[in-house]
């Protein structure tokens, strides 16, 4: 009786961790998200059972059922493996699964996985934090479950970068609220879409054009100096050189 | 003449990506921080030639002489691995080692590691972001290369996480900056030392306690509600399981 949380980082297969690998290889069961890419779908065995959950418009499934229908599976005694995206527990809301098995009876472990609030950034050459230009990061979602967005007018701080995560939607009062908290209108702004897929793309621009950027979801939102940092560009691509 | 930028993770070389692997097991010159734990040491060939640098006291290498080595090493046109501990590019300095190797001409390639910012609190359990606990993670180092530690009195925020990496000798004044911040002196913390390695340890208390706890680097603090959780150790343990 058990269920392992797997992240399976941002996009590639290639970025998930030796564990989690060999955890989606040997999988009985397998829960993924819709957003997992393509290239770890490939990971999972022909023989494996494999749920597809949320999130595409019009067929998202509840947390409470996802939690649901894992404690079900987890009760199978099968090797059930929970692929989500990123790292599980960074709005992953892996600690929602965990605490719902636990409360079933049914073991768990967990596998960290890359983020893409780090390696979204770092996919179009921008480090999060660069000495001299960023002391920190602040990682934020714009993902509302309920209510409202909240504000970020307080979060503004000229010498912090900011990644919203799932902030798309909400872009137009991201940018407003950290120009009336007191970030410069001309602050740099890089959103990255799909990072670490064949299908990458990245849009440069400034807090005041943020509302109007032509970009779509998934994507990652950077404020501040560093977005206007391209470090992967200014060197060769290697990727897949060896 | 290239060299690859590879994150080595939080500790067990389980959890380096499939792409990190790779690129270690192929090397044939490695370089490599002191802090990187040995099981990723054992998956470089034996026929590669090791450079140890930086961080054992009374011996660091300044971040200028491991870029001249670098650039070096780059020029040679054999296969050079530089391996960082956790993510190269969230104080990881990847980004100044990058930029050193361009201006002198040699290819590099970055590929991101899991962050201890955001699996070091997984380890013990802790959720950076939990919903209804915490609704993002401020992530800033405690390592001053000169100067003075930067103030954190600006960053308190009672939703927001916390995380800390290399703070440890500076954790009396986070603590009273904090507070004086306006975060309660009862905000939960913790400190988890040497995260994903045979050697973990954590320690819980709260923000008024941080000054006097007995924790030794390497370690990661965390501050905030989501230090009181701990939803790994209410999982049975299935690591290794598989």
């Amino acid at each position: 009786m058990s269920v392992i949380l797997v992240g399976a980082g941002p996009g590639d297969a290639d970025l998930l961790t030796l564990r989690a690998a060999r955890h989606i290889a040997s999988a009985q069961v397998v829960v993924v998200d819709r957003l997992v890419d393509p290239s770890v779908h490939d990971l999972i065995p022909l023989s494996a059972v494999v749920h597809y959950v949320g999130k595409t418009p019009g067929e998202s499934h509840s947390q409470a059922s996802i939690n649901e229908l894992l404690v079900r599976l987890g009760q199978s005694g099968q090797r059930v493996v929970r692929i989500k995206g990123g790292d599980p527990f960074l709005f992953g809301r892996g600690g929602e699964e965990l605490i719902a098995l636990h409360e079933a009876g049914v073991a768990c472990d967990v596998v960290p996985g890359i983020s893409s609030a780090l390696a979204g950034p770092l996919a179009a050459g921008i480090p999060v934090t660069h000495r001299g230009v960023s002391r920190g990061v602040l990682v934020v979602t714009g993902h509302v479950a309920d209510g409202e967005f909240p504000s970020l007018r307080d979060m503004a701080h000229p010498d912090i970068s900011i990644v919203v995560l799932m902030g798309i939607a909400h872009r137009a009062q991201i940018s407003r609220e950290l120009v009336s908290g007191g970030l410069s209108p001309e602050t740099p702004v890089a959103v990255v879409e799909r990072a670490w897929t064949s299908s990458q793309r990245s849009v440069r621009g400034q807090l005041d054009g943020l509302a109007v950027m032509e970009v779509v979801s998934p994507a990652v939102i950077v404020i501040g100096p560093v977005a206007a940092m391209s470090l992967r560009e200014i060197s060769a691509q290697l990727a897949g050189a060896i």
